[in-house]
């Protein structure tokens, strides 16, 4: 089987925002298997200010992790703005 | 297509902090992508102490992130400080 | 009695992701040792929008740690990825 | 115009715990601009246990960084206890 | 008086754990120094899903901490796992 | 007039813990200045088990930043544990 989460590096600052996402998300997956329950509840708190706030902040936090595993892209952003 | 993060990198302490908003912002439009609920949901918790206090609370997470990301500008400050 | 917490380093980075969450649930435990309070109070928040956002948070911040202790598991994405 | 945030680098500890506050309230007054409302929801918060402390957890965030962009003021520490 | 809190270096991991969570409990106690409504509080929150959530929150910041201070016990891992 | 923060080092990691407490509160007194008001705010939250549990998580995230800024006072441990 292949992992969900092979490794943290990622090409770009973006792409490892995406995987902030996706490493936000795998945790309540993991508490909440069911895929019916969870859609309801991610429609809950897509509609709720609070809760979309409260998400928005653990994607922060694992966005943090990932930006730091990759060295927060400055090779590649040396290579773009000539730094 | 042009990315919405090509670089952690920003010329000032400003601009960093101006890009944690974004980073902020983009989890909630990733999670709500559709700008009419978001623009009644931002109304909300732009009216609701606890809302902003907590919207400010993920600035702050990237905020660190992206200071991390540009060694918190301190070159810059020693051009200006003459430290 | 062996550790339930021998290390923090594991193998990859999913390994690492499921020891976060182990890391979480143990704060959990040891406030709450009734196995059978703990069991319904934990289909509450797997039911509950906001709890389940909460308790994404808590493995946020136990993966941060668990991914520095491990450097990221740079080495082993370097075999995969080439870099 | 003068940015409001030139640079991360402070004098002292304590002038670093201000640029913190400031940090915090920018995010605020980011999301909304409006004065009057700002006014309104700041006496509430104030007058909020809960809004008070969740304040002052955004500062303590903005204030990890604003130390460690200073390097913690160690040199000046140095100087005045003689370590 | 013997400190509560001579150092951060334990010999394990889980020590470790156990120190966050002595670390985050003592805050409740400075707050909160009557022993009697302390024991009613801890009920309360004992038995609600999201005040678990929360305290297994303010463990992790202190396991971040706590593990960082102990260079992530990667020495004694080292002996262990033979890496 | 002194600073009420010369400086993030301390002699103990109990001491730094102490100051971790009082960077927490002085946060709330700049939202809070009056007295009375903040007297009773704070019995409000020192009766609240989320208040004190939000409370705790302040003082943790300040914690970790004295921690940082005294090299996590290995030196003294060394000399009291023989390491």
């Amino acid at each position: 089987m292949e992992s969900w989460l092979p490794t943290l590096e990622t090409e770009t600052p973006e792409q490892g925002y995406d995987l902030a996402i996706k490493l936000a998300r795998m945790a309540v997956k993991k508490t909440q298997p069911d895929d019916n329950v969870r859609a309801v509840l991610r429609d809950h708190y897509a509609t709720d200010a609070n809760g979309l706030v409260a998400a928005s902040h653990v994607v922060a936090t694992h966005f943090a992790t990932v930006a730091a595993a990759n060295g927060y892209w400055r090779d590649r952003a040396g290579e773009e703005t000539g730094r």
